[in-house]
C-alpha cells in the first residue's frame, strides 16, 4: 500500500467539500452506498461497504471480509472523526441502527445508486423511529467532476502507460491471429504495465466487426486488408483511462482511408473546441457536424465522449443536448479546468466496417492537455 | 457466435416460465432492467439494455451501440413475439413510451436492481397515463436458481477449464515473484483457457496477507515459508466459476498445516451435507461447527458459499440463518437438483495468515457433483 503524505489531506478535504454541499442542500447527513463514491471519500476499494457522513463524523460500514482493510484506510486518513462499524447481520440493519443512533432528523440517500428494495426496507424500518430519508443526487459526484491534483497525477501516469500498451500492441498485430488472442495479449500487457485490471471488456474488432461500436472479440482470424479496431483501458490506482486506435492489415482500401480521414478530422474538431467555458454539447456538435459535412452523420450513432475517473463512464457526458433548445440541460455543462473525458467520434457502416479514434483529455486553464499520446495515422501492420 | 440448435427453445422456455410466475404474481408485465436477467432471458450480453416482457410479446430495448447485436440475439430466438426497440433519447423515456403503449394496467419493476431515481422518474412520468408500477423481486432469479441442462453443460466445461488453470498456476509459483506478477499471469491464463474474462479481481495473497479474506495482490514478493492463496474465477459463455487453493512455498509451518487441515475437514463436512432437501444453512453449519470444534470458529468470519451462474454471487447463499430460530428465513432454502454454489470455508488469523479452500458444486438427484477438481493437498512449491 502506497500511502503518500498528501493522502490524509486529500480525503479530509473531499469530506469537507461534501459537508459544504450537504449544508447547501439542507442535509445533516448522507448515506454513501455507491462504491466509487466511497473510494473517492475514503480510499477504500473493496467490493462492498458504505459511509455514513454526518456533520462531525464519518462512519465506515463494512462486513467482516473488509474489516482489516477498512481499518487501514481509516487509519491512513488520520482523523479522529472517522471510525469503522462492522456489519453484524446485514448492511440494511446496520444502516438502520446507525441512523437511529445518529440523532439526525433526515439523511440523504444516493437516489441514482440505492435500489428500490433497499430504500423501501430502510424507509419502513425508520418509519417509527429514525431520520427521514431524502432522495438526493450527485452530492459526491459534484466533487468528482473536477479532478484534484492527486487525481490528475494518477490519470497522467495512467494515460502514458496505456498509450505505451497501445503503441506496442498495434505493432504486434499479425495476420492469422484471432480477435480473442489479440484481446488476451492486450489484457496481459495492461496488467504488466502496472494496471490493476482492464477498465472494461477489451474490444478487438476486425473486418466487418469494426462496424459494431461495442464489438466483442471472437474467433475471427485477422486477414489481409482488414481494419482492426483496438479499444481498451486500464484501472490504475483506482482511476480509468480508455483509448481507441484503428490499424490496417496491409494496405487499407480507399473506403477505409476515407472513413479514417473523416473521423480524424472530427476528432480534431472536437479537440479544437475544448476550452474553459465551452459546453459539452458544443464539443459533440463540432465532431458531429464535421462528419455530417462528409455525409457520415448517420454513421455516427453514439455520443462524442464520456467523463473518466474512478468510473470509466462518469460525468461529464459529451453528447447532444437531450432537451429542446432553450430549456436548460443539466448535462450540458460548461467546461472547467480539471475535467477529464474522452473524445471518441466514430463511423459505422453496418456489414462494411467502421473507424473510431479515442483519446483522453484534461481541460486546462489555457485549453486542454491530452493524457493519451499515440499516433493518429492509419498505420499498416501485419 | 455459437448458436446451438437448442438455443431457441432455451430462451423461449425461460420466457414462458417467467410468464407463469408473472401470472401467479398477478402481473401482466415485467420491466427487466437487471442485465444478468436480460442475458438469461434473451442471450444478449451487452453493457446496457432491458426487456419488457408482456403476456404475448418481449420488447428488447437497446441503444444504438447494441442495435445490431440485439437484432442478432432476437433473430436467434426465432420467435415472432420478440422485437427490438431502439432507444432514441433515453432509456427512461423509452420505457415510458412503451409502457403507455402496452395497454397493461400494471407492470413489475425489479426492486432489487432499479435505482430509486429511475423508479421515481418513471412513476412521475406514468402518473397521469400509463400502468401502475409494482415493486417485485426475484421473478427472473427464481428461474435462475436451478440451472437447466444447457447451463450445467457450460458450467461443467468452465469448471474443468478453471481447474486446469489452477493446477498449472500452482506449479508455476516461484520465490521472488510478486503477488501482482502472479495475478497477471493467472489472468492471462484464464483468457488463454477460453474464458471471456476473470469473474472478479483475482486474489493472490502471500504470507500474512492470506489473513485478509479479500486481499488485493500487491508488490509483496513471495518468500520461502509463505502460504500463497490463489482465488480466481472466469466467465465462460456468460457463466462464472470460482476456485481457491493454498500452496506453501517450501515446507509449511506446523501452524499452517493445522489451519489447512482444519479447513479441509470443514470443506469435506460441508460437502457431506449437500443433498436434495438439505438446507443452505445446514451446509454452513456443518463447516462452521467443524471449525468451532477446533477452536477456529472465530477465525471463520464469512459465509460458507454463494450461488454461481450468470453472476459470481447469486442465490442460493450458503450462510448462517439471519433471522431468529423458528422464524422462516427466505434465504435458507432446501437444495434442489441443479443448484450450483461454492463451498469455501476459511480461517483468518489477523497478521498471521489464513487458509481458504473453495470448490464449485452442483446438487444432483443423488447428492452432488464437483464442477472443479484440483487436489486439496497443501502442496509445497517454489
Amino acid at each position: 500500500m502506497e500511502r503518500s503524505a498528501g493522502l490524509r489531506n486529500r480525503h479530509d478535504r473531499r469530506q469537507a467539500d461534501l459537508r459544504r454541499r450537504l449544508d447547501e442542500a439542507g442535509l445533516p447527513a448522507l448515506l454513501v452506498t455507491h462504491l466509487p463514491n466511497v473510494f473517492y471519500l475514503s480510499g477504500f476499494a473493496g467490493s462492498a461497504g458504505a459511509l455514513l457522513v454526518t456533520v462531525d463524523a464519518v462512519r465506515f460500514i463494512v462486513d467482516n471480509r473488509y474489516a482489516t482493510v477498512a481499518r487501514a484506510a481509516a487509519d491512513a486518513i488520520e482523523s479522529e472523526a472517522i471510525s469503522v462499524v462492522d456489519v453484524e447481520s446485514s448492511y440494511e440493519a446496520t444502516y438502520r441502527d446507525l441512523l437511529r443512533a445518529s440523532g439526525v432528523s433526515k439523511v440523504g440517500v444516493e437516489a441514482a445508486h440505492i435500489c428500490l428494495a433497499q430504500y423501501d426496507w430502510l424507509q419502513t424500518a425508520l418509519a417509527e423511529e429514525g431520520p427521514e430519508l431524502v432522495s438526493s443526487r450527485d452530492l459526491v459526484e459534484a466533487g468528482r467532476l473536477v479532478k484534484d491534483a492527486s487525481e490528475l497525477q494518477v490519470l497522467t501516469e495512467a494515460g502514458a502507460r496505456i498509450s505505451a500498451v497501445m503503441e506496442d500492441q498495434i505493432t504486434r498485430l499479425r495476420f492469422g491471429t484471432t480477435e480473442l488472442e489479440v484481446a488476451a495479449n492486450i489484457d496481459h500487457a495492461i496488467r504488466k504495465a502496472g494496471f490493476e485490471r482492464p477498465a472494461f471488456d477489451t474490444i478487438v474488432a476486425s473486418g466487418s466487426h469494426t462496424a459494431l461500436p461495442h464489438a466483442r472479440p471472437g474467433s475471427r482470424v485477422l486477414k489481409k486488408g482488414d481494419l482492426v479496431l483496438l479499444d481498451f483501458g486500464g484501472v490504475y490506482r483506482g482511476y480509468c483511462v480508455d483509448l481507441t486506435r484503428v490499424a490496417s492489415l496491409g494496405a487499407p482500401s480507399d473506403e477505409a482511408r476515407s472513413w479514417h480521414g473523416a473521423v480524424r478530422e472530427a476528432h480534431q474538431s472536437a479537440l479544437d473546441t475544448v476550452r474553459v467555458g465551452a459546453t459539452t454539447a458544443a464539443i459533440d456538435h463540432a465532431a458531429r457536424s464535421t462528419l455530417e459535412s462528409k455525409g457520415l452523420g448517420e454513421a455516427f450513432g453514439h455520443g462524442t465522449g464520456h467523463g473518466l475517473g474512478i468510473e470509466v463512464h462518469e460525468a461529464p457526458r459529451i453528447g447532444r443536448r437531450r432537451v429542446p433548445d432553450g430549456v436548460p440541460d443539466p448535462e450540458d455543462v460548461p467546461l472547467e479546468p480539471g475535467m477529464v473525458f474522452t473524445v471518441e467520434p466514430g463511423v459505422y457502416l453496418p456489414e462494411h466496417g467502421g473507424v473510431r479514434l479515442e483519446d483522453d483529455v484534461v481541460v486546462t486553464t489555457d485549453g486542454y492537455r491530452l493524457l493519451t499520446n499515440v499516433s493518429l495515422d492509419l498505420r499498416e501492420v501485419g
